[in-house]
């Protein structure tokens, strides 16, 4: 194991709750946290041993007074998470004494961690790659119940065993081929040529499976982009309020009460649905309003569909038009809301709208949302999704499988010709280290960094 | 021990973050984990010992799929917060998953605990008393450091202490007089009044030396409320800002941006200040702006502190005038901000108003801001704060204490009279009764459930 300066981070989600956590890892956790500890009579934490607990109390170094009373843990490396001595404090959950203790554990000698260092540590230490490493984000990150099942599954290490499958495969079709380019007075170009070739058609295939999944696995991870869209007070917050079951936006009867964009998940079978309500599209005098109209638009342009919303019980006049107009170029879906007034709307003018689906609901009533929900689902899933097949969630592995797939198609022409068996060894060499940026073998070091910066602090 | 059911909640801040903790106690607790836990080669939890954790997957029931890695810890009740068997998942922070996860142990038979039940269990296993239990709450809302001190030596037990010393010093009163009044033969009624009633004195000034410290306790614990009122766009929400280092509140140009009542704690020298910034006050034809107006209105009534804004770069207004009609009779401090623009303020109005403290400032360079902070400090504390003595910090125990006074005065003055040494002994028992509802030991279970209610939920 690499030798590290000791690092701590509060690990749970920091407000007024039961309990936080103080997590501190390495070399000198436990002297670390052993001189700011008082147990029982006393006692500090020497002669602690791994995985046991004890009760006691934090204590400002200079007073000697008691901080909070607490339960520290340790786990000794390298059965730890980041296979380093680790102590966790386990406090009161407020606010000023979480921080408190962090600070008294720093004054003691451990740095501050940085977003996602204690994961980055598990990798450095080869406990986990870089792929499970990825995982562990995004179970923290997860939306819906499917979603932290893939991650869990990729954490376990699905997405890496398959990688490491591959690449192993490629490295003996080219320890083949070098064979043959190195003793060329056997004579085996053409039948290695011709061998290489059906094995590495085998690998492209096996990259393309992946790649196929990696679509739904981008929605599974980051929901799909719902804008709902429609002139001021047709009703698009109290649909997002009925989809959320709950008052999550200001409804008011006035045209331009939602000025800031309102983003919310919801769950449909599984899937994230991000639903993001705007303030209605409109020309507006009023600066705050106009810039919630920007905004809009920009989500428009983003989005992977588009609900417009009507009012069932009014004609359709300039401004619907006008919204009408501004995203006719985009998948959307018509939702005709309030079918608890009368229908006044023109029906003739829905039907030359394009789209194939208009949808009657009323979001007072609740009526139509099923439907909606339904229709969303099939738009974007034909079949089951499922996270039971190795799924590729993540947009750095599916760049990282288009490019392995290009050099594979590249050394797969090379290998038609019989002259240039060496030049394909070059590309498969590279999609040999392409594929090892996925778990980590062959990634650059500020590649490393930037994944890790993604991370949350404490984690 | 009582016997209850086993209850789980989730006990850390629900959010992204690097863990989450589930927290599970009562006499199935064991139990209902192990069910759901696979650790290494399929070892349950049966024989683990107090105090050590252990690692493995929490699964589901009826798949046997891994639904996340954890690390579960176990305390044998007594020795746990509640005073019961505990069990502690510590699993990924992640939302979906530690909602899974809990979802699972209720599954296994655990029910949902209401909100404070841990600590409630360990009040009515008698590891604590009330005010100990109250003293949990109040060290996890903590605003600043100097509260959160004086809670923990109240969880610690130093208002219980007082308490129990002042209600055994009113028992001995209690049996000498009773013994006084059972055998009257003796004649000893005068002497026991006389006596008794320097001892009743005696307590009854160490009641008000508590209750003396109840108004700084009040502040330490809600902080201040001050409230920052003018007309709209005399740069409020900017003062906030800088007050606060950070951008809270959006600040634009247009008068009528801050439709909701924005409330920041800053500390001063470890006082909690509660600033909360307001919509502009004045007429005003836009319902949603009304609405805030009239939240700022409701504000100002309860508030502890105005302070006035006015833009010294500019004439004193017919809106300016009825803002300050508005707050005449309150407690306020004038801030004359936009010092870094050119003085057009007529002084003499200034003068003219009912305030000690007109400060210059300017939200823009930060000018004035520091001696504002003085001003409230003067204002409220005539000497240094310190949570060095015994400090009440909560409303319950300042009602008791003021009950508890009344009593005691009664029973001096029936004491006064020898023939009413009987009254006195009624008096005295009330008293005692009184005190002994702060630590628990005489109040009502409806009075514990409304305290309990208050709690966040998993504490």
């Amino acid at each position: 194991m690499k030798e590290f300066d000791t690092i701590a981070a509060i690990a749970t989600n920091l407000g007024e709750s039961g309990v936080s956590i103080i997590r501190v890892s390495g070399d000198k956790a436990l002297e670390i946290v052993s001189s700011v500890f008082k147990g029982k009579n006393d006692r500090k934490l020497d002669d602690i041993k791994t995985y046991t607990m004890r009760y006691g109390f934090i204590i400002d170094k200079d007073t000697s007074e008691s901080l909070d009373e607490v339960i520290v843990s340790y786990m000794k490396g390298p059965r730890s998470f980041t296979a380093e001595d680790t102590v966790e404090i386990n406090c009161h959950g407020g606010v000023i004494i979480t921080k408190r203790i962090l600070e008294e554990v720093v004054k003691a000698g451990a740095r501050l961690a940085d977003p996602g260092e204690f994961t980055k540590r598990a990798f450095l230490n080869g406990r986990i790659d870089l792929s499970q490493a990825e995982a562990v984000i995004d179970i923290i990150t997860a939306k819906t119940e499917l979603s932290a099942k893939s991650a869990l599954e990729q954490s376990g290490g699905k997405i890496s065993r398959e990688i490491k499958e591959l690449r192993d495969r490629l490295l003996q079709v080219i320890a083949t081929i070098e064979a043959t380019v190195d003793y060329p007075e056997d004579d085996l170009e053409e039948v290695t040529s011709e061998r290489a070739k059906i094995q590495v058609e085998d690998i492209l295939k096996s990259v393309e499976v992946l790649l196929s999944s990696a679509d739904e696995g981008k929605i599974l991870r980051e929901g799909l982009n719902t804008v709902i869209v429609g002139k001021p007070n047709v009703g698009k917050s109290s649909i997002l309020n009925a989809m959320l079951m709950e008052s999550r936006a200001i409804v008011t009867e006035i045209p331009g009460t939602t000025r800031d964009i309102i983003e919310e998940y919801i769950s449909i079978d599984g899937i994230p649905i991000k639903i993001i309500d705007t303030a209605g599209i409109r020309e507006t005098e009023d600066l705050v309003e106009k810039i919630g109209v920007e905004k809009s638009r920009e989500k428009i342009e983003s989005a992977d569909l588009v609900v417009l919303v009507l009012d069932i019980s009014r004609e359709i006049d300039e401004e619907d038009s006008e919204v009408i107009q501004f995203i006719k170029d985009k998948k959307y879906v018509v939702l005709l809301n309030k079918t608890d007034l009368r229908s006044e709307i023109d029906k003739g003018v829905i039907k030359e709208l394009n789209s194939n689906y208009v949808i009657e609901v009323s979001a007072k009533t609740g009526e139509g949302l099923d439907k909606f929900k339904e229709v969303i689902k099939e738009l974007f899933f034909r079949g089951e999704v499922s996270a039971k097949e190795v799924m590729v969630t993540n947009t750095r592995h599916k760049e990282a499988l288009i490019r392995a797939k290009e050099s594979l198609a590249s050394s797969i022409a090379a290998l038609e010709n019989t002259f240039a068996i060496d030049l394909a060894s070059i590309d498969l060499r590279d999609a040999w280290k392409i594929l090892g940026e996925i778990n980590g073998d062959t990634v650059e070091e500020d590649i490393i960094d930037t994944i890790f910066s993604k991370f949350c602090l404490g984690k």
